[in-house]
C-alpha cells in the first residue's frame, strides 16, 4: 500500500563517515549516547510538511515547478494521499517528529466551518497514522499569513472579525495539536506587522496582539494541553516590519504583557541574520532569559536578503548554535524543525530524500563537536577567568553601592585599570579544534 | 577677541525660500510660529561638540585631514581656545544648545583625577561662555569608549575596576552637566557589546549594566538634576554587536530591569537604519511606548554599513520623523541633536558652519511639513476611520472573552470577513502634498 | 463599451500645485515647456502591464489579493478585457506609452505555437487600440522567467532546447514588438544566473548568453527593427546571483563580446540599491559610457532585502536621476517605465490610478528641480573649478608621460600637494535649493 | 640578538590533528604532497606587515590599544627595531612569504624625497633579513590612501600635482618590491572612488586611473620585473564608492583599456562579501576570465558592513575557495596573504601568533578537503553530464543559426522542454563529504 512516490529509496540507515553512500547517514546515529543521552532524544528532529509536501516551487518571480500526484491540493483525497506519502518519508528517514500549519494538512474551504471540520478528518487519518508509524507531532500551529483575509494581520488586523476568524482558527488547530499529542504550540506572526506605518496604529495593534496570545495561554491551561507556547520571531518578509522583529524584541513585548512566563521562542537560523543577528547570538540571548524553546535548523543565503529557508550545511554554524542548546541543558518540548525548502530545481523525489539525510548529518556533527566542547571546559573555564574579578567581595559590594562610593575610591585608590587580551583568535582556534 | 576661525562668516539671518546666499537660513526662522509654539522651541537645535570641533578627519583607512589652530588637542590652553570658536560658531548660527562628551572638552590626563580636575576646570571656563552669550547645555555625556581601558565594555567590563572607572567618570559628567543646567544626560554604550560569544557572559553584562543604569537614576536624584536619562540605541560598531541594539531591545531592557519611567531614548537615524528599521519606526514605537526623549538628526548613507553620521538633507524623511515628535506634543527636555560630522575632504570652517546651516534648514522644512500634515488632519482621519470597528462595544467585548466564545460566535454568525484596501499608494500621494 | 472598472474615475487633468483633488496633477503638466522641450516628451512615461494588469497580488507567503474581472487570466476573452481595461487606464492617464511581456497579455497555452498565435491574436487587438487612442508602445519583452521549462535559465540554461524555446519566444516577441511601433526591446534575465555554483558552468553559460544576445542584434537589423535593445541589470532576485548584476557588469559583459554599440542598459531604481549602488551611480556612470537608455523608474524599499517594486515617492532621489538624465541630453528612444506594483492590500482601481498619478507627480517635480539645477550651472561649475588643473598643458603632458619622468619632476620640484575641500555639504545645499 | 618580544614562544611545529597544544600545526604540514606538490607550493602563505606589526588598534570610536616597543613608529631605529620583530615572527611561523606598503615598513616623513631615501634604507636592510632567513616578498604595494593629501583620491585626484606624487611612489614601490625578488605588486585603490557624485567626473577619473595603470605596466616592462601586477577589489570602505568595485567591475575596466593580459586580481574573502558576492563567486569569475592572480585569505564578519578583517576560521568556506584555486591549476605568482588584523582586544603576542597558526591551519584543512574533492571528480562529473546536451553538433550549430533558424525548429519539431533537477543538496551534501 505504498504510494510509490518513493519507489527505488530504502530507508536510511547509519553507515558511519567513511560510507560512499548517497543515502546513507554517516554521523546521526539515533542511539549514539552523547553527554548520557541518545543522539536522537538530543536533537529531536522534525520534519515540516509546509515545505516538503505543500510547497509547489514558486517564488515571485515564477510559478510551481514541482509536479506530484497530490496536485492540486485542492480535494481532501488528494490531501490524504500528501499524507501517505509524508509518513513514508518519515519512515525513510527514521526522524521523531513533524510539524503542521492546518494549511497544509487540509484543503482550503473558504470559510471557517469546513476547514474546521477538514482539520478534524485530516487529523483523526493522521493521527492513526502516528499511531501505526510511531512517528510524534512536535508542534502545529495555524496558518494565519497565507489567505487574502489575513492580508492585512490576523491579530493585529484593523478589522474585529478578522481578530475573531483568526482566534477561531488557532482554537482549532490548538485542538487538533492537543488530540494529537503535539508537543508545543507555535504562533507565527507573517502578517502581524505592517507595510507602512502611514496606516497603521502601533500602540492598538500591539496590544491586540497580546490580548490574542494570553487567550491562547488561557486557552492552553483550561484544556490541560501541556506542551509549550512558542513565538517565533522574524524581522521582516512578508511584511515590512515583522512586529515579533527579533529575540530581544520578542521578549520585550512579552514581559510588558506578563506572558514571559507562559511563552518561549522559536528560533530560526535564517530570521536571525534576516535581524542582523548571528543565530547563536539568538539562541545565547533567550537561553539567557530561560526563554529558548525550539529551533529551525535551516540557514538563509548570507548574500540575499529574503528568506531562502535552506537545509543547513556548515557544521562550524551549527556547531556552535548546539553548543548554546547543550549549555541550557538541552531541549524539553522542543527540537529540531527543519522549516527548510528544497531549491525549487530539485524536482526529485531523491531530492527530498538527500536533502533531509544532508541537513540531520550536518546537525549531527554540530551536536557532536558542541558536546565535545563542552565536555572539553575548555572555553566556560576561559570565561570564568575572565569574569572572576566579579567573583570577589569587594566587587559584589561595589555592585550594591553609589556612584559617590564608587568616586571616592577610584579617587583613594588611584584605579586605573590596564586592559587585558580578549584572546578572541586563540578561542577561536580552540574552537576549531572541535569542528 | 574672536579667535578668527571663522573671519569673513558673518552670522546666519533667515532670509527667505528665495535666497540665493550660500549662508542664510531659508526656511529656519527661529520666531515663526508652528502649531502654536516657536520653531526655534519646537526643534532645540544643538550642536555636538565632538564631531564639529574635536573630530580630526581620520577613518579606518586615514588619518587627520583637519588641520586646526587648537591641535593638537592635549593641553588646557589649547582645549579653552577649542571653546572659544565652538562658542563662536555658537553665535554664529544662533542655535540655542550644544552637547558633549568629558573627552571633547578636556584633554585626557590617562588618569581619573587629572581628567575630572580637567573637566571642571574647562566646564567653568564653558559655564562663563554660556552666560555670555545665552547658548544653553542639550545634553552632556561621558565618552567610555574611546581610550583603552573601555575596550572590552565600561558598565559591561569583565574588570570590575573598570566598572569602577567607568562609574566615577560618569558621576563626575553628571555634576557638570548639572552645573552647567544641561537638560538631559546621555548614556552610549559604544563598547557595551561584544566582539565575540566565545568570550562574553552575556547575563552578566546585561545585569551589570541594569545596576549601571540604576545608580545613575539614583545619583540624579539624589542631586536634584531635573534633568531626563536617556540612553542611544545603536546596533553595532564599533562593537559587533551592542546590547542597546534598537529601541525595541532598549525598551524591553529598562523593563526587565524596572527601570522604563526613569530613563528614555535618544533616537539617531543612522542608528536606526544601521537596525534594520526606519527612522520613524524607531521613532514611533519609542513614543508609542512614552519613551522618546531626543534625537540625534544625522543620517547614515543606505549604501554602506557604517555610521557616517551625516548631516540631514533629505525633506520628505525628515518631515516624517517630525510628524512623530509632533504627534506626541513635541519635546520637552529634549531636541534635534546634530550628531553629524563634516566629510574628511570638507577642510574648511566655510564647509563646517554651512552642513550646520543647511541641516537646520532641512529640518525647518521638515517640522512645517509635518506640522501642515497634522493640522490638515488627513492621516489621523484615516487611521481612525481604519480602525473604527475596534471601538464598537462588540469588538471590545471580544478582546475580553476567550477562544471558546469566538470559535462559537464565528460559526453562528458564519464570519467570513472581507479584506478592505490598505491605501497605501494614496495615503503617500497625500504625504507628498505636504513635503 | 466601457468595462466600468474604473467607474467614477474621471480623465486626470493638470490642476496645479494648490489642487487639493486627489485625483489631479499637481505637478505633471504635459505641455509645459521644461529646457525647451514638452514635459510630456521628456519623461516618456510608461504603464506596466504585467504589474499593473497581471499581477495577482501574491508574495512569498501569501496567494491572491486581487480580484479582477479578468481572472483567472487563462482565457483569451478575459485577456482581451483586461486590454480594454489596460487601455482605459491609459485614457485616464494620459501617459504616452506602456510596456508588455509576452506573458502579461495572452494566456499560457504550454506551448510554442498556441503562444504564438496568441501573441499574434492579442498583439493585432492591441494595435487596432493604440490606432484609436495613440498610446504606443514604449517597448515590449519576453518573459523568460516564470515558467517551470525556463528555471534554471533561457539563454543560459544547461539544456540547449530551452535555449531554442527562449530564442524562438524572444523572435515572437520582436515581431510583435516591432509590428506595434514599439521603441525599444528590453531583456531582463530573471533566470540568467545561478542558484549555486555547485551546478554551474559560468564559462559557458556567459558565453551562450552572450550568442543570444548577438542573434538579438542581427535578427532586428534584419527585420529593420530601428527601436534600441536594451538589457536590464538586476543582482539577485529571483536567482542567488544574476548575470546582469549591475551596470558596471553589463558594460564588461557587452564590451567583451563587441556588443557595445548594440545593445544599450535599461536601469531601475530598485535594481540599484538591491546590488549597493545608489540609482544615480548607476546613471552616471551608464551616462559617462553612452550607454543609458531607458529607466524604470520605480524605488526598492531600503529596509527590504528583495525587489519591492514600489511607486516612487522621493522627490530629491528622483531629482538626482533625472539631472543624470538631462545632463545626458534626454532620452532618445527611452523613457520612463514604472516597473511599479500595488501594495498587494491595495485592492480597488482608484488605488491603480492614485498610485500612477502620484508617481508621475514625483517624477515631473524631479524633473523640474533637476532642470532648474541644470539650468543654474552651479554644479557643473564647481565641478570645472575642482578638476581645472587638469586642463593645463602640463597636466596633460605629465598623463603622455611615465613614471620615471614624474619621479623626477617630483624630486627636482619638490612636489607636495595640499589637499583641497571637497565641498560636499556645500553642494548638498545647494541641490536643497532646487528640490 | 632577539628583540624578546616573543619570549616563550616557541618554533611552530606540524604535531598532527590529535595535538592539543595551542601553538602547535595541526594540519598544516609544509612538505605533505597534495595532488603532486608540496603544501607549503601550494598554499604559499604571506603574512601582512601592516595590520601585524602597523595597525595599533583603532577604531572609528578609539585609538591604540596596543603598546609596542616600537611605538610610536616614526623613527627608522624603531622602524628597524619592528623589522626585526616581523621576521623572528617569520622563523616562529615558518611562512614562506610577507608582504607590505611603504608606508608600513618606513617612518613618513612628509615630503617624497624623504620617504624614498627611508624606504631604500629600510628595504636594504630587509634585504639583508630575507637573506638570513629564507622569508620571501610575495608583494610590495603603496599606501596611498592613509596620507591626507590622498582623501580624494590618488591616480583619480582632482589636482594633477596628487597624481605625480602618487606615480612617484609607486615608482619608488615598485623599484623597492623588484630589488626584494616580490613574485608580484599589487594596487588597492582605496580613495579611487567618491564620497558624493556632486563632485565627481566619473569620466575623466576612470581614464587617469587607466593610464596610471598603463604607465605601472610600461614601466614593470622597462625595468624588468617578472612579477605580475595585482588589482584587489572593494566595492567601498574607505570611499563611499570605490572604481574597484568588485571582480566584474575590475575585469570591465581593464578590458576596457587594453589592460587585461598585463593585470590580474588579488581577492579578498572580505571585499567579496562587502560587494554582495560570496568569495567562491569572485575566485571562480575571475578564474573563469583567467585573471585570478593571488587572494588575501581574510574574512569579514557576516554581520557587519564595514571591512573587519578577521583571520579565516571557517573550513567550509575555506575548502570552497581552495577548489576554485585549485580547478585553475594553483597560484602561479600568487599566494595566501592574511590581509587579516587581529581584534583590537587581542594585546598579546601570544594572540598574534596563534592567530596565524589558527588561520593557516584553517587554510591547510580547507586545500586538502579541495584536493580531495578534485581527485574524487564527483563534482566536474556532474557538471559535465549537466551540460552535456550542449556537447553535441546539433546544439553547437544551432548557436552559429539565428532566431529565424531557431524558430522554425522549434515549430516543427514541436519543441517543448521538460526541467530536469538541479540536485543542488545532492551536491551540497557531496561537499560536505569532504569538508
Ligand atoms: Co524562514
Ligand atoms: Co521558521
Ligand atoms: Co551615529
Ligand atoms: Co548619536
Ligand atoms: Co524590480
Ligand atoms: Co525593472
Ligand atoms: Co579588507
Ligand atoms: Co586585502
Amino acid at each position: 500500500m505504498s504510494t510509490g512516490f518513493f519507489d527505488g529509496i530504502d530507508t536510511i540507515r547509519y553507515e558511519g563517515p567513511q560510507s560512499t553512500s548517497e543515502l546513507a547517514y554517516r554521523h546521526y546515529d539515533p542511539d549514539e549516547m552523547v553527554m548520557g543521552k541518545r543522539m536522537e532524544d538530543h536533537l529531536r528532529f522534525a520534519v515540516a510538511w509546509w515545505h516538503s509536501f505543500a510547497w509547489e516551487g514558486g517564488d515571485p518571480f515564477g510559478g510551481q515547478t514541482f509536479v506530484r500526484p497530490w496536485h492540486p491540493q485542492d480535494d481532501m483525497g488528494r490531501t490524504k494521499m500528501k499524507a501517505d506519502v509524508a509518513f513514508e518519508m518519515f519512515g525513510i528517514l527514521g526522524q521523531p517528529f513533524y510539524c503542521w500549519h492546518d494549511a497544509d494538512i487540509r484543503p482550503e474551504m473558504g470559510n471557517y466551518a469546513d476547514n474546521l471540520a477538514g482539520l478534524e478528518e485530516i487529523t483523526d487519518y493522521m493521527g492513526q497514522k502516528q499511531e501505526a508509524t510511531g512517528t510524534r507531532l512536535l508542534w502545529g500551529t495555524a496558518n494565519l499569513f497565507s489567505h487574502r483575509r489575513f492580508m492585512s494581520g490576523a491579530a493585529t488586523n484593523p478589522d474585529p472579525e478578522v481578530f475573531a476568524f483568526a482566534a477561531a482558527t488557532v482554537k482549532g488547530c490548538i485542538d487538533a495539536t492537543h488530540k494529537l499529542g503535539g508537543q508545543n504550540y507555535v504562533l507565527w506572526g507573517g502578517r502581524e506587522g505592517y507595510e507602512t506605518l502611514l496606516n497603521t496604529d502601533l500602540g492598538r495593534e500591539a496590544d491586540n496582539m497580546a490580548r490574542f496570545l494570553s487567550m491562547v495561554v488561557d486557552y492552553k491551561h483550561k484544556i490541560g494541553f501541556e506542551g509549550t507556547i512558542l513565538v517565533e520571531p522574524k524581522p521582516q518578509e512578508p511584511s515590512k516590519h515583522q512586529y515579533d522583529y527579533d529575540v530581544a524584541t520578542c521578549i520585550g513585548f512579552l514581559r510588558k504583557y506578563g506572558l514571559q512566563d507562559d511563552i518561549k521562542l522559536n528560533i530560526e537560523q535564517g530570521h536571525a541574520i534576516l535581524a542582523g543577528h548571528s543565530f547563536e547570538h539568538e539562541l545565547a540571548l533567550a537561553a539567557t532569559e530561560g526563554m529558548l524553546g525550539s529551533i529551525d535548523m535551516n540557514r538563509n543565503d548570507y548574500q540575499s536578503g529574503w528568506d531562502t529557508d535552506q537545509f543547513p550545511n556548515n557544521v562550524p554554524e551549527v556547531a556552535l548554535a548546539y553548543y548554546q542548546v547543550l549549555k541550557m541543558g538541552g531541549f524539553t518540548t522542543g527540537g529540531t524543525n527543519f522549516d527548510a525548502k528544497l531549491r525549487r530545481q530539485s524536482l526529485d523525489p531523491v531530492d527530498l530524500v538527500a536533502a533531509h539525510v544532508g541537513g540531520m548529518d550536518i546537525c549531527a556533527r554540530g551536536l557532536k563537536a558542541a558536546a565535545a566542547m563542552l565536555e572539553d571546559g575548555g572555553l566556560e573555564q576561559a570565561l570564568a577567568e575572565r569574569y572572576a574579578g566579579w567573583d570577589t567581595p569587594g566587587a559584589q559590594a561595589m555592585l550594591q553601592s553609589d556612584l559617590g562610593a564608587i568616586q571616592r575610591r577610584v579617587l583613594e585608590e588611584g584605579i586605573n585599570p590596564e586592559p587585558r587580551s580578549g584572546r578572541q583568535e586563540r578561542l577561536e582556534n580552540w574552537v576549531n579544534r572541535f569542528v
